[in-house]
């Protein structure tokens, strides 16, 4: 698979990597170095000084945190790729951490400052809790993003060497332990790894891991019961690492919503190298299983804190909801992988779900803040009473103790450029629509392809092809499926052209230079319904206009929002505010409540006397934005 | 204040009252011996076997093991006051636990085989966590109720001594630990070994324990900071402990729902022996937060099963509930004194609320499995599936390894004939109506009064009055809240008389032999529907009839209950189902669900075909019948 890359230059999404590298990285950076007052301590950095031997003290931290200093990484490799002059603070904290981490790679190559620092001698003894191989997948990550990025080579021989050690240290040969990592991601890194060196021991190593998973008796069982084995988080059954068949068998979403998402990613990569045909329907199984029976609207997964992890079909509560901002990331990055196996644009879909809603809504407009988990339904009297809603908050965090979400958000939207587009052969595939421009080689030759539009607000992509000679290929345009009406126009004309069943609509021609196509997804204010077996959803509608998700909150509505009904036959009008919440479009209708004071006598009462009800004007606004005011309720699905 | 108990010999509550004497206590009393296979150990009988050195081995189980068999011992003794003929085996296997515990008994008089066996010389070192003086009140009640259903003096002479120890080991004298426990019970027993000795310094000891309550600084951050200080549970929130302030200055209710009503409980046993004015103001204000603001419609309390605590006001949810048995049946006890303060029905209608749904509902139809927590919506997948869900059982179970539910059941089935009446001067106060004979004095004479009922299932109560020699009194009889046309005849002439702003129907006159009463409570089947601010009830309603609250089961009305929408004009049919779970009343009526396979495409998809609707015939049975036949759905709050 090449990665093809688009620079966004403009509109939504620019706005959002301005943001990432003007503040969220440099805010990150400080966080990791124990800067900012008044948030749990990271450590990250100080215990890779430890490590290095340039400073003296323990480690602290969860046993990964090794780990956001590499997605923060990574997300700097990718802020250097599209800007490589306007970030030259960022490079140069960068390079050093690079060289902390090149000081604290052990001669053999091993890198992991906990076991370096914490537990000498203990290296590889736990691989179900200690996410050492994680923690080493997070490091390769950034040091093939820092290599695209810089074009040094520093950070990348580090990994190989890492990524050599572990070549050396796992798999089914003798001497070789037999084991495979309790949180997936080394999988994924070690095939990105092979994509940009070639080696194909590391997609040897890859397909290893994937392959010993779930393997009879139970890795983690034998290794449970060595001598002086330390449990670090107690051990779980055995589908919360995803380990308890085969992946080949495996067809539900099962586990920690987390790991189950690296692997899949993971798998769905590998059939992109192999084809192998048994693990591509395991992926379209974990796919549909995910997606059509255990997925929120907004694309979070994992309906339950208790172990972060999936829930049975249609179990998708809007209050205890976990829907980790992790998680829809990772969701986000399967359904990536997915849509270059099939090119079928419900999977892009799936990715503009997850990254207009359940993923940025783990970032605030200020880019300081952070949700680790994301509900659909927040009253914060509830949430501060009752601690069946321990991990609800309903104002994001300046930093957690257990940080994975912050930098995961960094690196995801620094790294948008690789998702605009996939080829296919002669065919590009235009799967989101983020304003920047791409050049490629395409059918042997370059382009340039131009994309300017307003979404999410506005409905017009425009495409300005820009190829060095004429060239024929195929354009093919993502109509996502909440559009009913696309149209879409060359050079001025209008094009009667359909969009398939794959969900694209295609464009076949000899492109020549200025040549406009002008693709056109009116966005009206729907109401949504869910399938009638998702409990917490039923009777009621949400709110969506083109990609992004709505809600409603206190701030605009007032309280006790869950008493509000939005009349079927109640019009949904669109506004522009450019006043609100950095600009967004604002839907209003007109809804009813129970008058206030007309609940009666007594707690509970015999029915009769039907409550009246007066008119209340609702105001919703995008999911994405919500607690960015004052804390107060917040609610996607009403009554209908 | 005098209990007056009636023996109940008929009806509804007299099979049940069968029931643990043939199968509960006898079924307990086997767990208590750890001869019930394949269920959690309870050891109970061990450990004390083993505190009083005959048998070897350690001490296992709760820190507060040792209450269970109090508790149990308490309900034999109730079964002995009623029926000292019919239970030889019981009160055989109740000698030789009380000669153990006799045997256990410390030289100064200390019990707790926790201490004795596992920690000597940990005495009195963690009120906080330790349970000591939570397992001497279930002890002490154990010792009153033994003495006054056997008129054996040997195991209230044991607790006479412990509470002696008690007494001289707490208070604020010099030498004394000034300290008050982590779980009440004391309080309210030691008030009970005063009513029954009239040895004034088990009130006072009492007194002392509700009034240190909450000073500051707080005991239990005083004792933890002790040197040597060892915690078994972990430090909660001082209201856990309803420790947050002085008890006085309490408004709201807190904490741990077991905690608060065994101590609200004792506030108002103190009230009803002194009259306190700021401590009655204290039970009123909790009373009112409790039954206005934080009570189930079945009477449980205690939403939140973190903490096992109650929730911010009006948040109680219906398949996250936890509505711990052993507090509604707190509930009970706290509504039992209330009503006794002020002579108002409206708290005899909370112990009938309590009884007849979030109390039965803890014990199977059979007497031998047993919920700790009561909800009022399960699914069994997500049950299985959501950890949120881990407390929620969908099955009774055989016994628990925190067993405080069963024995709790036990011991307040076997005592109901206390609460049938109260008496206020010459004011004999009927304020529950189950079939059986009352022996007491009014108003210097002795009278007997014999109730016949088919309550719950039937609407008429008849009273016989057999006074030794004509006299006059007052009797006054609850109307319940849900009855809106009662009627009343005496002697065959019907008697216009309504209640009272208290909710009794007061019949005063000259009483003579053979003169009777009889009361008709016409049961309809009715709608009841929740204070608009409950969330998790908004534009439901519930079943009710009678005392009983109705629900739905899979076993009757196939699954996916959540989508039945009960309209508010379908008419309501009773009818008596002898055949069905031991003989109910059932409820039928004709509701609506979407049609199967009426889905649509996808997860989510835009709203415009509405889900054709088709007929659901619906059979509701009463809530504590639920589970007892398959494991499957079940639901109280039905959409209207």
């Amino acid at each position: 698979m090449e990665t093809i890359r688009a620079r966004i230059d403009g509109g939504f999404w620019h706005t959002y990597q301005a943001l990432v590298r003007e503040r969220v990285l440099p805010y990150q950076w400080k966080a990791m170095n124990d800067e900012i007052p008044d948030v749990p301590k990271s450590h990250s950095m100080q215990n890779f000084r430890i490590a290095a031997g340039q400073a003296g003290g323990s480690y602290e931290g969860m046993v990964f945190q090794d780990s956001d200093l590499s997605k923060w990484l990574e997300a700097v490799g990718y802020v250097l790729m599209d800007d490589p002059e306007g970030a030259s603070a960022l490079e140069e904290h960068a390079r050093e951490a690079v060289g902390l981490i090149a000081a604290a790679q052990q001669p053999d190559g091993y890198i992991n400052t906990y076991f370096t620092v914490k537990e000498p001698g203990r290296r590889w003894t736990n691989l179900r809790d200690a996410h050492e191989l994680y923690c080493a997948g997070h490091l390769i990550e950034a040091g093939v993003s820092m290599f695209r990025g810089t074009g040094d080579r520093k950070l990348l021989d580090v990994v190989r060497r890492l990524a050599d050690l572990i070549d050396a240290t796992f798999g089914v040969e003798k001497g070789k332990i037999r084991g495979y990592p309790g949180h997936e991601e080394v999988e994924l890194a070690l095939i990105k790894l092979y994509r940009l060196t070639g080696e194909r021991r590391y997609l040897e190593r890859a397909q290893y891991f994937i392959d010993e998973r779930g393997r009879e008796p139970s890795f983690f069982d034998l290794e449970a019961e060595a001598p002086g084995f330390v449990s670090i988080f107690g051990a779980k059954p055995l589908d919360y690492y995803q380990a308890h068949a085969p992946v080949r068998e495996q067809r539900e979403a099962t586990g920690h919503a987390v790991r189950a998402m690296y692997l899949y990613t993971a798998m769905a990569d590998m059939v992109l190298e192999t084809g192998d045909p048994s693990l591509r329907e395991a992926c379209d199984g974990l796919w549909e299983s995910t997606t059509d029976r255990k997925m929120y609207l907004t694309g979070g997964i994992g309906a339950s804190a208790v172990h972060e992890s999936f829930s049975a079909d249609f179990d998708l509560p809007n209050d205890t909801a976990y829907a980790e901002t992790c998680a829809a990331i990772g969701l986000f990055l399967f359904a990536s992988r997915m849509v270059r196996i099939h090119d079928e644009a419900r999977y892009a879909d799936a990715m503009e779900r997850c990254l207009y809603n359940g993923i940025l809504s783990g970032i605030s407009l200020d880019g300081e803040r952070y949700f680790y988990v994301n509900p659909l339904e927040v009253v914060p009297a509830v949430c501060d009473a009752n601690g069946t809603y321990q991990s609800v908050k309903y104002r994001r965090r300046p930093w957690y103790g257990c940080a994975c979400c912050p930098p995961n958000v960094a690196r995801l939207l620094a790294s948008l450029g690789e998702y605009v587009y996939h080829l296919q052969g002669d065919v590009l595939y235009a799967d989101l629509y983020h304003e920047g421009a791409l050049s490629a080689e395409v059918g042997g030759a370059s382009v340039t392809i131009r994309q300017k539009t307003g979404y999410p607000w506005t409905d017009t992509v425009t495409f300005d092809v820009e190829p060095v000679s004429p060239m024929e290929f195929t354009l093919a345009l993502r109509v996502p499926a909440w559009c009913r009406t696309p149209s879409l126009s060359v050079n001025g004309r209008p094009v009667e052209e359909a969009a398939g069943a794959d969900g694209y609509v295609r464009m076949r021609r000899t492109w020549r230079n200025g040549d406009r196509l002008v693709l056109t997804l009116p966005m009206c204010a729907q109401r949504v319904a869910a399938d009638p077996r998702v409990r917490a959803d039923y009777a009621k509608v949400a709110i969506q206009r083109g990609p992004l998700v709505y809600c409603l909150e206190e701030e605009d509505n007032g309280p006790v929002l869950f008493t509000i009904r939005l009349p079927s036959s109640a019009p949904l009008t669109v506004a522009e505010r450019p006043d609100l919440l950095g600009g967004v479009v604002t839907i209003t209708a007109a809804g009813t409540s129970p008058a206030p004071g007309s609940s009666g006598g007594g707690l509970y009462g015999v029915r009769g006397h039907d409550h009246p009800l007066i008119d209340r004007p609702l105001l919703f606004i995008p999911y994405y934005a919500w607690a960015n005011r004052a804390p107060g309720e917040m609610l996607v699905w009403v009554r209908e």
